[in-house]
């Protein structure tokens, strides 16, 4: 994945990288330079990757990384270009190893590339308020407006014909064409993803992005975070109201309308031609198809087909809820 | 109504009205100076109304309008003064229409009028923070106080003895004496209102605005969107606490205590002296009484008479709701 | 209680403090300086208390307090050292008389002591972004972190290594080491606690502070009220994402994680080692236990024991919930 947002630390030897999880590494090559980590499937030889369950067997058993973090029952399934790094937790191990990759993507502290955007390249394409900080490498298209105090960190890149509101700010985003993003929105922290541990929370990285297709609307006060491994997607035309949550992970799909206060939980999918009203609550790591309407203050815990209109808490087929409760 | 927030940019010919919605006009008079675009009841024989719904047949042959957007099954309604445009979807022609009169009221682009506050009229009756912008024309009361990095975009009216927090913006708002608005806040952006149509939705202006009357308080985070024809009202001595929602064309009575992310959907009305616990929706276009408790996390979704308390969701009589609940 | 935040502007002559409530007070000595007002338990001889329900009787017979707002019916449960102020309601007597000793913790106006930070001390241990404000007396640790256009208000304690966001605004709190508050919150605002009236609402006093202990992370829009007599504590390692709302005196153990929406009304009590699901939402005055689980979208109107997991609205058993909504 191009990702102009986090710099690979890579490469890093993997005597280094054995260390950083207690583990000693049994290798002739302990100086051997490993350039990412990435998933069974993407990784080359010199990679890095983790299997962590059953679920991915066939993946691993092809995967061309030459090291692999993984426990002592799955082991056995990869191939001999692969030696595993036998750990207790192999999500917490993948985690420590990607912060070492991607040491940025962990914490949001604030951008200190940012100036005043009078004194840079913007200021003759873009109408512009008072206060506006802009970071490094910035890319704003034509016929943009940005309102006064909004600030937009490294790196994002912004269309033609965008309004963003005043008091916003975006980091590790790419917006399309023609997107009004209102005041006081938080685009593109990272989620609320970590490993909880007594008195020291682990946090790990965030390397996804935010990625807002051409047309949509976001309100104010809404908050999208940007994904940990992969991207959070708001699709075209979509339109969110007010105070939104939108979590990390979370794919949107085309021509979707969401109510103010809605909240969605990380990694679910949401279809096409959606509406969803206002202050429901969609759990995390759920599919909800096209053409779905979902009542207003709803609580959704399981998967939506296409084409089903639901309503209550937990959500379920709407006249059932209609009727249930005349 | 007056309005000092969106000018009229009439008179229009009826003739270039029509050819923006596709229509010819079968009139004598192509060059009709049309001056403003109002409701059937309100029109002189200067202006244009619409007609959409058999509900309003007696308003309708009694309007003093010249022409009307209306439907061919509704157009023989109309009286022998009022011609008929005849249009298929009366809603979005008239959106497109008013939008020709109103083309500000479309989009929230950021005040391009403001200016810091110590460089105008202001500095010697309002006590104010650092980084304050003021707009165009904005009035402001005896003995105020306002907040850092606040914004208060043009034409807007603040009374005496209020105070605005820090980081809140304020547009296209009349704010009565003693008004406490609190840190963070978005008064007076659009509604979610637009026609849903693939690729790119068609938003509709919103020239209403939002009046807050005397003693009331707005908490942190909250939102208060203007109207798209009539206001949004927060009557005298009514409080809502933090990350508080409320939709276009809300009218809240007097006296009222709204508890914490609560949200109210477009058009709805509360009455006086009602009380809405934490987290409770109320779905658009309902009617809540006077003296009308509701329930923290409340769904509302029917109107509510007086003197009713209620509880869940679909809400009820809160004794039903806490006996099927032990 | 230690407090840097409110200044007692006592001492007050007790008729005075008796003429504020329109009280002719019985005495010899009408010039007899009261010091503060306290409870029952902690006030000494130069204090003025309050009582005002007959729990609390076995602690009125011990007041050293020479003075005592309460009632008729419960003024002879006062000990002869302790002289009885009859009112009709004993908080609003007591909110009055709190206000007169603590007129700044009534409102809520912005603080006109910030400065630019680089005017000031801090520039050479914080790392810091533009526009930040600095109020009088705040003390930052070493090796912290502070966003764009953030406001930290007079007195504020803020410890070592931590990260503070973008238009984030602090005010009335002490924030210990190794904290991260992101973007667009407000830490220590007044509660949303008054006297309904009808007309003109009464406040009273909040004197409380928000304490947020060691490690903790507070997600982006949150809101955390302080306290009213007593304070709002989030505990060691707990985790808030983002646009949550903390009431006033709400106390939360450690370890806890509460997912993204959710709203804990006044007084709370959460224990160690919870997990809030999102969107749930709290009534005021609860005990939840530790080790507890609360699902997405829950409404908590009860007390929660131990080791307990709790789904739906009211919540229920999980189980229960779950096997009544297949």
């Amino acid at each position: 994945m191009f990702n102009p947002f986090f710099k690979n630390h890579g490469p890093i030897k993997i005597s280094e990288i054995a260390g950083s999880i207690n583990l000693k590494i049994d290798t002739s090559n302990p100086d051997f330079e490993i350039q990412d980590i990435k998933d069974l499937q993407s990784s080359t030889n010199e990679d890095i990757t983790f299997f962590h369950s059953k679920k991915y067997k066939e993946m691993a058993k092809k995967t061309n990384a030459t090291f692999c973090i993984t426990t002592d029952s799955l082991q056995n399934e990869l191939p001999n270009n692969c030696k595993p790094l036998v750990v207790e937790n192999v999500l917490v191990s993948t985690s420590k190893i990607t912060s070492m990759f991607y040491p940025e993507a962990v914490n949001d502290d604030f951008d200190v590339t940012v100036m005043p955007i009078n004194d840079i390249q913007f200021k003759d394409k873009v109408s512009y308020g008072k206060n506006i900080l802009i970071g490094k490498n910035v890319s704003i298209g034509s016929n943009c407006k940005i309102g006064h105090n909004t600030i937009i960190e490294k790196n994002v890149v912004i269309g033609d014909n965008c309004s963003i509101g005043s008091n916003t700010i975006i980091r590790n985003s790419i917006i399309k064409n023609s997107v009004k993003i209102l005041d006081n929105c938080v685009i593109g922290k990272h989620g609320f993803g970590f490993f909880p541990k007594n008195n020291q929370n682990l946090r790990y990285p965030h390397i996804g992005i935010v990625l807002i297709e051409q047309n949509c609307e976001i309100g104010c006060g809404s908050t999208i975070d940007r994904g940990s491994m992969s991207n959070t997607v708001i699709g075209k035309n979509t339109y969110l109201d007010n105070q939104i949550h939108i979590a990390h992970n979370v794919r949107i799909g085309e021509n979707t309308i969401i109510a103010g206060q809605v909240g969605i939980a990380g990694s679910s999918i949401i279809g096409n031609n959606v509406k969803i009203g206002g202050q429901a609550g969609i759990s995390g790591h759920l599919k909800i198809g096209n053409n779905v309407e979902i009542g207003g203050g709803s609580g959704v815990i399981r998967d939506i087909p296409n084409n089903t209109k639901v309503m209550g808490y937990p959500a379920k087929n709407i006249r059932d809820f209609l009727r249930e409760n005349k």
